[in-house]
């Protein structure tokens, strides 16, 4: 089973390397970008094979290690 | 009109940001994890509401700045 995380950092959070990108984009001649979030995209493939019990699993990761939930959501969707 | 960019490493190129995640995975007692690929999400809000030219501007985006298309591949999802 495979699933994809993203990780983003919550509204609200001061993202300095989407500000980044917004002004590298505008300095490139890019006009009507109104606003940038970055975030990262973790790809995990699984042995389990049963929807919930990956679901499961891959909550306790991103608890545990992927993301720091105090400025960070996460997003998990998996697909078999 | 938003934008959201997935920026890979292709395939056959090393990531060592997801060989570290695998490896602390397991160090964390999760088992069977076959394989981890870590990369970036962008999303980007754009006063463009036209699909079709949105979509051009975002893929200019991509080759000038957001990917590196030696070693990075990159997928584009709209949405109003």
């Amino acid at each position: 089973m495979k699933a994809r995380i993203h990780v983003m950092l919550k509204a609200g959070v001061l993202d300095p390397q989407g500000k980044a990108i917004a002004h590298a984009l505008g300095s490139l001649g890019f006009k009507g970008v109104n606003e940038v979030r970055q975030g990262k995209v973790i790809d995990l493939d699984l042995a389990e094979s049963d929807p919930a019990r990956a679901r499961d699993e891959v909550e306790q990761m991103c608890r545990q290690l992927l993301a720091n939930t105090v400025i960070e959501s996460y997003q998990i969707e998996l697909r078999p």
